[in-house]
Parts: C-alpha cells; sequence; structure tokens
C-alpha cells in the first residue's frame, strides 16, 4: 500500500470534543495512521506516494456499524410495516429458508456496496454462510467482526457450534487483520443458558467474544422472566456471560429496569443501538441517554435492509439523537458530538476494537472518511459536528480509506464492480422469491 | 416551454395505492400534465419536443414541503441541542434581529437549491422581507406559498398587516402563478384573537387563506388554556378561524386532545407535521395515526433548517412513518404509502392545492421527479412505496421539472449559479454574526 498524506479543512479525530483540526492532514504509513495534525505537521522523514488535497472537506473516522445482517439486503423491501413477531414468522424467517450460500456472497457485496457508499469501515454481522460473508467482506475492502447465528433450540443447534468453531478457526484475524470474529447465540429465547454455557466455554477457549441479541422486544423480556423468573439482562448476568473477560456484542437492550442498566454498564457491555429498525418493527425506545448517564457503552448498527430499510449510519445516528430527545423530552439529550462518538469511537469500543480503529489517531488503523461539505444542505460552514450529526447525508462521503487503503474515491468505488453486484443482486433475488413460490414454505 | 415526453421504468402517480404504471409515460404539454399512461399510449397528435427516456427510474409527484422558514438555512447548525423557548429566545431570535433583506435572498437561494436537488417542487414558507423570498423562488423556478409572518403583540403587529397586504397584494398568481401567498400570524400565543380577527378579514377580503403555529409544544397549550379556558384548537375553533371557507395551513399540531382532533379533522385544517423538528427540540410527538384516523388532511414539512438541520423531504417522511410506529407500538401504523402520499398529495390538499399538484394526472400542474433506482440501497427492485419511503436518499432525485421547466437535470440545477449560491450564503453568513457581535442583542 502505498504511503498517503490526507489535506483536509478539518479533521474530527473523535478523540475528544475539542479535538477539531482546523486546516488540518492525516498521515497513513501502511495500514496505520503515523501522524495527524494541522497543515505542515507531519515530521520531514514522512514521504508520501500520493497526497490527497481536499480543502473544501472534512475528515473523520469511518462508521462502525455494530449489528447488522448483511445478505438481508436481498430482502429489502420485500416485508414491510408489521411487527417484528409477525414480521419473522410470516415473511423473513420463510423466506431465508431458500436462500443459497450464493445468495448470502451476492447479499453481502451489495451491503459492502452500500457501506462503503455511506462512509461505513466496519460492521458487526451475524447471519449464516458465513464463509461467503467473509469471502464478501475480504473481496470489498471492508473491516468486520463476523458471527454464525446459532439458535440453542431444535435439530441444528450442535450443527451451529460445529459450524461457529471452524468459521472462527479459519477467519479469525482473516482478510489481513480486517475480519474477526464472535460466536452468535441469536438470542436468550432461541438459547436457553445450557447452550449459551457451551458457547461462553468455547469463546473462552478460542479467545472471541460473543454477538448477541438482547432485550429486542417487550415479549421477550415477558417470556424470559415468565420461564426464569429475571429479565434477559439479569438472566445472562447470572449465568456468567458479562464475566468472560471478552467483548459481548447486546444488540438492542430496548426493554431495561434500573437493574439491567447497572448491570449493563458495570460490566462493559457493548449496546449495538438500533434505533431506525426498533421504531420500524415498533419494538421500543432504547434507554440510551440513562445508559450512558450509567457509564455504559453505546454504539449504534442499522440492523438488516430488511426492517430499516438501508444500511445508513448517518441516518441511524441522526434518529438515535432525534429519538432520544423527544422520548426523553429533552432536547439537549444525545448532543451531536456523542452521536457521532457512539458512530465512531463508541461503536469501536463496543465490538472490543477500541484500540485499534474508531479515532483518527496516531497508532490505529488507518480507517478515515472524507466528507464533502460543499453541498447547500451543508452550508454555511458552522458546527462540524451539528452538520454531520443533523445535516450531512450518505451521499457526502467522497473518499473512504480501510486500512490504509483507498476504497473509495469521488464515490466510485474501486474494490467492486458495483454495476455486477447490483445485477448479481437482482438476479439472486428474484430466482430466491421463485424458489420459494415453486417449493413453498419450509 | 418544450412540451416534454419522460419516460421511465415506473410511474408512482400518487392517487391511489394501485395506481404504479410499469413502464410508463407522462405527456408534459405547457405547464400541465397532459397524459399518463403505458409507454405508448399517449395520443398520437402529441409531438414532445423532447423525450427524456430514463428506464432504470421512477417519476413521481414532486415533494410539498408543507412548512418551512427559508431563509433560516442560513442559522443552520448555530444553535443545536436546546428547546424550543430557550433555543428561540436566547440564539434565534437574537441573531434574526441582524439579518438583512438581503441575506434573506440569499438564504432563500440556499433553501431552494438544497430543496431542489432533494426534489421538493412547492414549499410553503413563513417568515419575513418577503418580498426577497418571493424574488428567490421566482428566480430558483419552485413553487410556494408564501407568508409574511405577523406578531400580533407590541409595535409591529400595524406594519405586519400593512405589509402582508402589500406582499399578498404584489405577489398573489406570481411568478407566472408558481408563488401564492397566505397571512402568517404566527400563534396563539404571540396574536390575540382580536388580532386574529383583523388577520381573518383582511384573508377574507383578499381571498387568501392562513398559515399559523398551532399547538407545537405543550408550554404553549399550557398558557392559552390559562389565558382563554381553552386548547389552542378550541380557541381557534370559537373565533372562526376555520370557518372562513379560506385554506388554514396549521404547523406542528402536536398537543391535541380528542376534542382538538374532531375539530381539525371536521374543518378540513391542514395540518404540517414536522417530525424531525418536533424531535430535535423535544417539542413531542404528534398524533398522526389519530389525526388520519378522524379523517383530517395531514402533510410534512422539514421546518427550518435551524431547527432540522436540513431541508430533506425524504428524511422527514422516514421520521414521520418510522416516529408513529414506535409512538404508538403499531408497526403497521404509517405505512409506506400513507407517509409517500402526506408528502405529495395530501401535502397538496394541505395548501389549499389539491386540485393544481401533488399527483401525476392530466390536467394538473407538471411537477415531476425522477428518483434514479440504480443504487445499492435500492436493490434489489421489490416494493417501490417502501423504496422510496423507507431506503431512498435526497441524491437519488436525478431530474426535477416543475411547471413544465426541467429545473434539475442528471443533478445540476439549471435555474440557480449553485457555487455562487453557496458562497453567497457563507459570506452572508458570516458578516451576520460579525454584526450581531459588534451591535449586541436587540
Amino acid at each position: 500500500m502505498p504511503d498517503l498524506l490526507v489535506k483536509c479543512m478539518a479533521v474530527l479525530t473523535m478523540d475528544g470534543e475539542e479535538d477539531i483540526i482546523r486546516d488540518g492532514e492525516i498521515a497513513v504509513r501502511g495500514d496505520k495512521i503515523y501522524h495527524v495534525g494541522q497543515a505542515g505537521s507531519t515530521p520531514g522523514d514522512f514521504q508520501p506516494e500520493r497526497v490527497l488535497e481536499y480543502p473544501g472537506m472534512v475528515a473523520m473516522p469511518g462508521f462502525v456499524n455494530c449489528h447488522t445482517h448483511a445478505a438481508m439486503t436481498l430482502l429489502r423491501g420485500y416485508a414491510d410495516d408489521l411487527p417484528l413477531m409477525q414480521w419473522l414468522r410470516e415473511k423473513i424467517w420463510p423466506l431465508e429458508e431458500h436462500l443459497t450460500p450464493e445468495d448470502i456472497y451476492y447479499g453481502t457485496l451489495l451491503c459492502c456496496a452500500e457501506m462503503i457508499r455511506g462512509g461505513t469501515t466496519t460492521f458487526a454481522d451475524m447471519y449464516f454462510a458465513m464463509e461467503q460473508v467473509a469471502q464478501a467482506v475480504d473481496e470489498s475492502g471492508m473491516r468486520a467482526v463476523l458471527s454464525r447465528g446459532m439458535i440453542g433450540l431444535g435439530p441444528n443447534a450442535d450443527k451451529a457450534m460445529e459450524e461457529s468453531r471452524a468459521f472462527i478457526a479459519r477467519w479469525q484475524g482473516g482478510a489481513g487483520g480486517r475480519v474477526t470474529t464472535m460466536f452468535g447465540p441469536h438470542a436468550p429465547y432461541t438459547c436457553p443458558p445450557e447452550y449459551l454455557q457451551k458457547v461462553m466455554s468455547a469463546a473462552q477457549e478460542l479467545g472471541v467474544g460473543i454477538h448477541i441479541h438482547l432485550a429486542e422486544t417487550a415479549g421477550e423480556v415477558r417470556e424470559i422472566k415468565e420461564k426464569y423468573g429475571k429479565s434477559p439482562v439479569a438472566l445472562m448476568e447470572e449465568i456468567g456471560l458479562f464475566a468472560l473477560g471478552l467483548p459481548v456484542l447486546a444488540a438492542h437492550c430496548v426493554h431495561l429496569d434500573d437493574n439491567d442498566v447497572a448491570i449493563l454498564a458495570r460490566r462493559r457491555v457493548g449496546i449495538a443501538h438500533n434505533p431506525q429498525s426498533n421504531m420500524k418493527l415498533a419494538s421500543g425506545v432504547a434507554p440510551v441517554s440513562r445508559l450512558l448517564e450509567a457509564g455504559a457503552v453505546v454504539g449504534l448498527g442499522t440492523d438488516g435492509a430488511a426492517s430499516n430499510n438501508n444500511l445508513d449510519m448517518l441516518e441511524e445516528m441522526r434518529a438515535a439523537a432525534l429519538l432520544q430527545k423527544v422520548h426523553t423530552g429533552d432536547a439537549t439529550a444525545l448532543p451531536a458530538y456523542t452521536a457521532l462518538r457512539m458512530a465512531t469511537a463508541e461503536g469501536a469500543r463496543v465490538l472490543g476494537l477500541g484500540d485499534r480503529i474508531g479515532r483518527i489517531k496516531p497508532g490505529l488503523q488507518a480507517d478515515i472518511i472524507l466528507l464533502d461539505m460543499r453541498q447547500p444542505h451543508l452550508y454555511p460552514l458552522f458546527d462540524l459536528y451539528a452538520h454531520v450529526a443533523y445535516a450531512a447525508a450518505s451521499s457526502d462521503v467522497h473518499t473512504v480509506i480501510i486500512d490504509g487503503k483507498v476504497v473509495m474515491e469521488n464515490r466510485r468505488i474501486l474494490t467492486l464492480d458495483e454495476e455486477a453486484v447490483l445485477d448479481q443482486a437482482q438476479r439472486a433475488a428474484e430466482a430466491l422469491l421463485r424458489r420459494k413460490e415453486v417449493r413453498g414454505n419450509g
């Protein structure tokens, strides 16, 4: 990789609210950030092979999408305006049964194309056929934390465990370090404690984290309380999930009591807040302000494209901030900088990657995006945090650098053939619907 | 204006949920829609001077932004994360005092550039220096319903009335019919009943509608109830505001009781729902589902860019749908087609223009946008309503036609010098801040 020097209007390092560097530059050596500072401050021994000089742009860390199901892009717009369980049982699960590994490969490529275009450089995925997911991530140049979704009830519980182990053995640290892995037990209501304990042992043995859905709907909390006499969070605490010394990535955490909030904060559980999915499925509003006050680690996720319906982290950040304000009745809740932190540095912490990505800081991996501020909706140029959090659009993302490599420039993705990705996804989706019609459900 | 034939993947006429015309075409003669139907269905006597052939695009009516303060683009990002009254009193009003008519002209041009790029073809504005606003609208090629904001308390009440009368006399039906006007009494808490009655008489005399803020915050409702013993909506009903036989455009309508909902529905008051502004200022959640059930006429607005912080109707539509779902706990609330109707045909009704714009229908004004569906975030191509409502972005708007004239094509605005608009806005905003610093507040 050629060493790069990025010069721009301002660098939002996301390493402190005051840490905006006007007329800034970032030196990238290999896959890492070597230096960040004002124009001309890079040490003289750094000789970039390329200079990206964009005086009208803002540089910041790439967005970290903490929870998605990448290949569900193929199901985008297939079923809308339904509540979670009906949507899953009547629409999504019956169609997913007909997904092939090849479909998942094409769906993940589509996801990567969309995310790169929106400035996302890292995502956490839970799905199946993860070999194909990892291949697509590798080709796209993205960074990802991948987990094979595991259902602990029914005939495939053991198979899920075996496949997860094999996938982790093969891909942990893969794609030049851009792919890391986790176990992916789906949720407490689909993975009983005994199964989760097996997963926990395996995670400790292999030294990887755990990605789980937690407290997404009121119905789930009711079901777990009836069965175990405690909330999903308290149940996970009881079985020791949060005490492994490994990252735990808990998606949603919508329905929490005070004890749950205290547990999640004390245990530094990585929480993926998915406001648009929670809104669209009418699941509820996660108590993000209370979680942040308690010191919890909260990032943002889009969830899958079938319940969102895009993978746009700028939209997600905006939805998070606006929803928390109106829900708490406090317009000062979740201000712009906090929302931006959640989409970057906090998201990295949620994935257990806080010392590797999420900020513009020497020594961290060079995951950098450039936003072109020369847009009517971003003028006049006052508060840059407010502009990015409340006014910017995905289409403002001009250039994306991941692991020191320019993956998109001037809105052209350099790692993927975008036209082919769209056509393959369309063909795969049409064939999927035909298979479902011919063979029926199940 | 040359007659146009628009050919596209599908026409969403917004004149009925089943009324999607695949492989469709729209014939535009002069400023009006002459014909819409399947490819080849246009009568042979129609000889277009230009054919816009875009097989990868969806055509639909332009968006109708029912409530904004256009020139507040100049204050975008100036003050954020504050509740309404503190934001107004401490930040916005003191700065607005230093706005010049020239500032308002440049701010409105910036607003028009942003709105055209996002597919908005009509907006309803309430501000001051409306002569300059109307000039900017005229130049931009947009359609607008303009009202001079009136405060009925204090020394400028009579001046506001005189200026409103003069403005309406001069601009009603101006810009080739693209500009219409309303009176703009700010709100019941700034315009007492006696003043409103004067406004109502003048409106009847001149035959124009009334644009007012109504029931935006809980504090406003409390204040009015203490003073008059009834809610703002009931007070307006009592003084006869809704019985003039003229359009009444009521912005916000967040805090409503059952009686208010019944009044607004029965009187066919045009309601501008501004979800993102209401969320950002923590004003509350308007009971849109209840209003729609009662048969009320509800459109969408962005409010000003200082409380949003953009003028993006696709975002607004999405926020409206998602917010209503999570707020009511019903994922079927405000489905995709309903949200799209609110952004188009219902918005037109809100402005009293339901028989002129808002649908693709022969005889209506030709306000048409083309969305380029060839985007990763819009693939695969399943439900087009869901794609536009839940996944599309402003940057997908490729072409904008207003009153039969191509105003933007391939994302280049043909009516304005965009670069000059940005630079003028930046200079105006910087000079405004300097004036405030030098002269202080007031």
